[in-house]
């Protein structure tokens, strides 16, 4: 195989499996490539004549047979270029990597590609995830295509029509009374019996892997010469772990050189502990305090690898900023009169470029990145029509089953 | 100049213009490349190394200067193979094209990219359009983009989602009581004293041929080897005449041979001019008698052109097919077990196809490309919260504009 487990902590390497990405000494199992072996394929003049989604990468993905991937037309997403925008705002370039064309209106199509074409080439059958939304509504998508069975457990304020799709997918739909965490607990304590397959983030290591064509793409669009600056909304962090290591293996494989971006995580006001981790100590610490932000993507107070998030950030030479509701909802305006339809995830990144702007941390020349990760339209308010489950724990879920 | 315009009915050459592309003689102004130019440089292998949006076929297109493109990622959508219901019917291979990953989430990004580009090409900064929903929201975005003026005008009974897009993206909306002809009146009145360019369908040149692109697609997607059926929903049936204007083009150039694909229009029952026509003498007449059909793409009781869509239908050994309302959203539910959200219009190319394998006019070895137009979700109920002007005429505007 051409690929195999590394423990970012200590450093012990492992033979690839699915499931649980986490090394026995607790810290996180990248997946490594020969990247010697994929350099051999894989070179900036074979990309010209591949496919035009995520799979293009092929081999810096840990599907080893074609015939296992599950494909629905995801990455490969439009890059952009914001030139009204760069008329109002004092900055070099301005891009939008729009992620809302992916094939379930988010940019959460690609870890849902990679991760259960994974599950298909170890014969896995039935998969779970808990998600604020897009996360569930993907793996309803790619389930359904793939012919599996899935369970999403989201929370009960969750944008209604994304809810919705999970249901027109077929997905198994449950409503949590809590958080995202709340919802992921349900699914590790029934795991076992039911034979779940979890891909919540970080619970496998497909989704990151997915996520990292993001970077990959990116420099590609670019031509090989990265940004200066990638705001990026963070909830989970699987997309600035996934990017950053597509960074580390395009420097390997000599397809870019210089300095990276400067990565920098948005968040909404209320739920930012890697803006409070940043403004801190510097170390990681999950929010306690009470979480006041909206049902969006960024709102994940406890992020399963908070630690490695904001190491990125600060390797990178990027940071953390919060926005509040009504900057996000100006921005999401904003973006719509520029021809964009934004996400308030989306918007937040406009919304955190215009605060550092403000703040002199992005300059006047700077080639900046925004990541639009869904469509606006997603997350008006609407009610489903069906009733679904609505519960706090595993065994409220087994009851409202039965 | 690489284009030009030339009558379908009396063959007369005109020089490119935009505005009305209609002939002194009534019939439909198409545009004429020079294809021994064009060939040039638009070859199999240059294709390999282009852009990844409909502008990759840039030759083809009738816009000279490439700053003049007004370009949000559209076109080049995946073509996506449905296995799982290769499996349930008795179909040779059955393909999607997810026009739904479009910029606007649907097929009308093509058309209004070309133009609007077509439109700045020649200074033009008001842009109008009358539409049963996506072309609106479409045109709204890409005016935005490109800074410029727009004026929709759906009627009221038109998805609430999509004429909520069209207000985030900063367009002139307006409801109108009647059917989609009634919002093209208010458009054709007011014009010229509103100083309003009509991008209404088949009002101008761009329209028809960004469609176009969608031929373009397939034929390359399928590396030059066209399916045997293609089905498609059809309102004012620009798609229709742009495909089949790419495929007779790609013959020109060399780049396609033998038999066509027998084309196929699909249309809600009770609103079905097409499919009456072709029953009938099979000469087009549009539909008289009342509409009763659901406000889709596909309500459109008099297209502008509707001799020329069933010339096409007869010309390639098609047909049209009539679906029920109940056909589409059983088609529509069964999309969605498969992983694709699918419009109602897009549902009722599967419904059209579940209708012509029970009459045996698909063979068990046709190949056979459905498209779905756009996303499910964006049809949902949903009442926008500002509040709309609804008018019936070009003076009831006037008093509601006051």
């Amino acid at each position: 195989m051409n690929f195999g487990f590394v423990c970012r902590s200590c450093g012990q390497r492992q033979s690839f499996r699915p499931g649980p990405s986490t090394c026995s000494c607790g810290g996180t199992l990248l997946v490594e490539y020969d990247l010697e072996r994929a350099g051999r394929t894989l070179t900036k003049e074979s990309l010209k004549h591949r496919v035009s989604s995520m799979w293009r990468y092929r081999e810096l993905l840990p599907v080893q047979h074609e015939d296992h991937i599950i494909s629905l037309g995801e990455g490969w997403s439009p890059l952009i270029r914001m030139h009204q925008a760069e008329r109002l705002l004092p900055v070099g370039k301005l891009w939008v990597k729009r992620e809302e064309q992916n094939p379930t209106g988010s940019f959460k199509s690609r870890g849902f590609s990679a991760a259960l074409s994974i599950a298909r080439a170890h014969g896995i059958k039935k998969v779970a995830v808990n998600s604020n939304g897009n996360a569930a509504s993907a793996l309803a998508a790619y389930a359904a295509y793939a012919g599996m069975e899935a369970y999403v457990f989201v929370p009960r304020d969750c944008p209604g029509l994304i809810v919705e799709e999970c249901v027109q997918y077929g997905a198994h739909t449950c409503l949590v009374d809590g958080f995202i965490h709340d919802a992921g607990k349900i699914i590790s304590d029934g795991q076992q019996v039911q034979g779940w397959y979890n891909v919540g983030t970080l619970k496998e290591p497909g989704r990151a892997e997915g996520k990292k064509t993001m970077g990959l793409e990116l420099a590609e669009q670019l031509n090989w010469k990265l940004p200066d600056v990638i705001i990026y909304p963070t909830g989970g962090g699987s997309g600035v772990i996934g990017m950053w290591n597509a960074f580390q293996q395009l420097k390997q494989l000599g397809f870019i050189n210089g300095d990276l971006p400067r990565m920098v995580s948005v968040q909404e006001a209320g739920c930012q502990p890697l803006v409070d981790s940043m403004a801190g100590s510097g170390e990681f610490k999950p929010q306690v305090k009470h979480v006041i932000s909206s049902p969006t993507g960024m709102r994940v107070p406890n992020p399963p690898d908070g630690h490695l998030i904001l190491s990125i950030l600060q390797e990178s030479g990027g940071t953390a900023v919060a926005v509040t509701r009504e900057e996000i909802q100006q921005a999401g305006a904003a973006y719509g009169r520029l021809g964009i339809s934004a996400s308030p995830e989306g918007a937040a990144t406009l919304a955190g470029l215009t605060r550092l702007l403000d703040q002199s941390w992005i300059r006047p020349d700077d080639e900046v990145v925004l990541f639009n990760t869904s469509h606006a339209v997603k997350y008006l308010p609407w009610k489903p029509a069906s009733s679904l489950p609505v519960v706090k724990t595993y065994q409220d879920w087994l009851q409202a089953v039965k």
